[in-house]
Parts: structure tokens; C-alpha cells; sequence
């Protein structure tokens, strides 16, 4: 077990540490709840020297996606502005204390008009162009923030971002309707009905979101339907607004099955059958293409 | 000061009450955080003799609106159901253990299809139609939860609630948002513009709510901007959902100034001109008009 460099996926609520061989095989694989949200700029160094000193021995140079390139993290890496080339070429060193270490920071994504940013995305997008080179079409990866990426010869050319994931924790967690919705579970009936309704007027939403709570109160529908039915209404709103990305173009999604799912059943309801791939994977996979960009600008 | 009976309005995070003379004159009038939340059932009749001990000394009835007649409340006061009468003949007595004294607490109303509650705004309403005989039209009651109802021949037509302040306030206090939004302050050109593009397009609400962070992240946007921005965005997708109720009618706001403002504004630009009344005062109305049905009706 000799890694010899070490990819890192440095997020907003915990951080995953690969450790990778010489061919490009994982060796070992770390999770920490030292994300973003709970480091000073300071405290990146040590929690790498903490959390990887065995590998470390070894293994010269780290790459590292995420939000450890914002202003908030480890150290800054200006946002790339769209349209710009999938895999970055302008990588930022972090400051570190330890001799011969060097921690490379892969920038986000920008776009000026309308102003969006993706940290993190922009390495799963470049991990699927690496696998399926030349690929054209919209990219969706789902999540707390949903983001749409058109991509062409190689580029980000557009995204946009929503916040349906967001959304969707804070109406079912904290307003009114969290006496409502149950905490898991899923109905499709419900999901598909809800669905449809914004799909096809999505101008309603902001009407339909409180007759959740008075089903419960009028009807006693179950909370699990109501679950159901919250999603299918935030998915239909975001799928009506994102119809200018999806509508006759090439679709594939990143997300891990459970987010992508609703989006796969929402995007088959209007003909478009996307292919998913694992978000994780994706990461890997554009931490190992910024890595193999590092050598060939090295070399 | 020898106040004949209490008037309460008993809502989910604080109660008012106020000591009613034999003229209907105002003797006195106190608050307190007692509210719903805040208590068990068997903890309001406590609330109250101790909030109103010397004004019990005389006064044999009270009156209560809100909350308070929920299935968490005091005692259920089953709703209405929609169309039903603006003033409340079936009001429901509470318990209580001071011999000689009668709580009466008003019903909510109800809609079965699309399902919808209110309990509060119904004596709003009744107040302001007590002011105003024989009013048509549609009450917009901004708020929290605001709701548009439309009023006919003295009575409760349909009406419809939208999430709009509590998704403010969910969105600039508890997502990724609040890092962009300014806890106060306003800009009304901000405010004009995000409304209109939501009113012109209100598919649109889910795509630019991130706007607003990415705003400041790429275009270093002031963030009391991007707070009127995101109340414009959301009152202008509420108007636009609301349609059927404004257009062509004439329409009165019921609410305190600070939250009737915008909804005068974005009114205004659509050609309403609507009126604007203190919702404690048509509250205060609205008990009042209950007690004197109550009268009527003992007769």
C-alpha cells in the first residue's frame, strides 16, 4: 500500500480523502465531519496531516475539489467564467506547513448573466467528460442545490441552479407544514400528481404549498402522501423552469439514487430517458483528470 | 373603569387581550407570549384569569378568536366550511374553573376543494365587513400566511393561502441565502424589478432564488438589494398566482403597514388600488361583532 498522491472531495459538511496508487487504483478511502462549515482557513492543514499522516509518508501531492477553494476555505481559487473548458487548467496551491507537500485546489464555475457558481459539480462534470469523452448534452446533478450544465465540445457553456433540495428540507423541516410531512417514506400516485400540477402550472406553486397542511386538517391525508406530493410539486416547478436545458437535448444525471430518482421518474414523464451515473464516482473521476492535467503541465 | 366583558386574540406565539366597557368603549388592553405554542390545553383558563384577574372581578364573558380554537388550543371550535357566513353564529364554550364565567371561542373556516384553513382572519373579516355593510369584493390579509378571500353577499366565498412571508423568512434566515440577504433596510427599484419578472413569469420563482447568492458572490450585489429582490421575487409569484382573486375586482388589504406595503405596491403596478386597514383594529372589530351576535342571540 504505497498511494502516491491523495484526491479530496473538501465539501461544506464533511470531507472524503482517497488514497491513490500509482495506476490510478484507490488504496483506501477516509470520511470526516471537518467540512467548510467548521474549519478557520487555518485548520485545513492540520486536519489533512491528522486524518492522512500514514499516507502522507509517501504520497507528495493532494488534489481537492470543493468548497475548500472558496473565499471561506482552505485557500481562494477564482472561479473559472463560463463558457470554459470542463477540466481546469489553473489550479491553486494551499498554503501548507509540511515540507514537500503540495495541496492543489480545483476552481469553481461562474457565470455572469445570469450570475450562478458551482464548487464541486465542475470535478463530477469533468470526471463524466473523462469517461465519456466528446459527450454533448445537459448534464443534471441533483441535490440540495440542483444544478443544469449545457456542455459542448468540452465546455461548460451555461447552468443554472436550484434550490429544490434546499427547499424541500426547509418546508417539510421547519415552516408549517412540517406538522404534515413525514419524515421518510414515499407515495409515486402522489409524487406523479403532484408533479404534473406544476409541471403544467408551475405559476401555482405558491398556491399549493400551504393546501399540503390543510389536507392533513381537512381531509387527513397521510402524511406520507403529503411527503410525496411536496416533492412532486417542488420537482415539477424546477423541471418546468429547467425546460429550456432538457427539452431535446441529450440528458444525464449525477446524484446518488435517491435524489436522482424523483428527477428520473419526473424527466421520463415528459420522454426524456436519462442515463445516472454515482455522484461519488464522478468526483473521483474529475480529481483523477485534473490530476492527469497537473502531470502533463508538469511534464 | 368597570370593563363588562374580555375580548382575546389568541394566536400561536401571543395573546391580546382586551377589557370591553358597556358601550363598547376600549378600558384596557395587555399582551402576553402565551401563546398556543407555548401551552398545554389545560393551561389557558390559568392564562387568562391570571392575565385579566381584576377585570374578571366584573366581567362574566369572554370572547377569543385565533388559535386558541384549535385541536391544540383551548378547546376545538370545529371550522366553518366555506360558502359559510362572515360572522359566527356556533361558537364553542371553553372550560374553565371560575364559577360564573363563559368563554366563547370563535370557529376558523375551512375549504374542502382546493382544502384550506384559516382561524384569525375570518374575525378580521368579519370586523371589516361589521365597518363596511354590504362590502364585495376580495380581502387580501398579508401576513405569515397570507390569504386572499373573496367576500359576497356577507359571506365567505373561497378563499386561498399562500406561504409567502414564511418562505421569506426561510429563506433569508435559514438557507444560503441569509449569507447574501440583509437582516432590514429596502430598495423599491429592487423590489419593482424582481416583482415584475415573477409576475411575467412566475415559472421562473425556482430558477432565481440562487440569483440572489450568486448575485453577491459574482456581482459583489448590496445585500439589502438582494433582500427587497427576494421579497419582490416572492410577493410578485404570489400576485401572479392570485390572479383570479384580484383581477377585476375590488379589492381591501387587511394587515399592519410594514407587511401591507409591498402588496400595495405590487397592486398598484397591476391598476389596483387597493385600500388598507389595521388588522388589529378589524380584529378588535371582528370580536365585537361576535359579541353582539352573542347578544342577539341570548335574547
Amino acid at each position: 500500500m504505497t498511494p502516491e498522491w491523495i484526491a479530496a472531495d473538501w465539501g461544506t459538511s464533511n470531507v472524503r480523502f482517497w488514497a491513490i496508487g500509482a495506476d490510478g487504483t484507490v488504496l483506501g478511502e477516509r470520511t470526516s465531519a471537518d467540512g467548510m462549515n467548521s474549519l478557520a482557513s487555518s485548520e485545513y492543514d492540520a486536519v489533512l496531516t491528522q486524518s492522512c499522516a500514514d499516507w502522507l509518508k509517501k504520497a507528495a501531492t493532494v488534489v481537492a475539489c470543493g468548497m475548500v477553494g472558496s473565499r471561506q476555505g482552505w485557500v481562494e481559487a477564482p472561479y473559472q467564467t463560463t463558457p470554459c473548458a470542463v477540466c481546469p487548467s489553473r489550479m491553486v496551491t494551499a498554503p501548507t506547513l509540511r515540507s514537500g507537500l503540495t495541496v492543489h485546489v480545483i476552481p469553481g464555475i461562474r457565470q455572469t448573466d445570469p450570475a450562478d457558481v458551482m464548487r464541486g459539480e465542475e470535478t463530477q462534470i469533468a470526471g463524466f467528460l473523462a469517461q465519456n469523452p466528446g459527450w454533448d448534452g445537459v448534464l443534471c446533478l441533483p441535490g440540495t442545490h440542483t444544478k443544469w450544465a449545457h456542455i459542448s465540445a468540452n465546455e461548460v457553456i451555461s447552468f443554472q441552479t436550484f434550490m429544490t433540495g434546499e427547499m424541500f428540507a426547509l418546508l417539510a423541516g421547519q415552516s408549517v407544514l412540517r406538522h404534515s410531512i413525514a419524515d421518510s417514506g414515499w407515495d409515486d400516485d402522489a409524487f406523479g400528481d403532484a408533479m404534473s400540477q406544476t409541471l403544467a402550472r408551475p405559476e401555482g406553486l405558491a398556491a399549493r404549498l400551504f393546501s399540503l397542511r390543510a389536507a392533513q386538517l381537512v381531509h387527513n391525508t397521510d402524511t406520507i402522501t403529503l411527503r410525496a406530493r411536496l416533492s412532486g410539486l417542488l420537482i415539477g416547478a424546477e423541471l418546468a423552469a429547467a425546460k429550456p436545458y432538457w427539452l431535446g437535448r441529450n440528458v444525464a444525471l449525477i446524484g446518488a439514487d435517491a435524489v436522482s430518482a424523483p428527477y428520473i421518474t419526473g424527466l421520463a414523464s415528459l420522454g426524456v430517458n436519462a442515463a445516472c451515473v454515482d455522484a461519488k464516482e464522478m468526483t473521483l473521476a474529475g480529481i483523477k483528470a485534473a490530476h492527469a492535467l497537473l502531470e502533463t503541465i508538469n511534464q
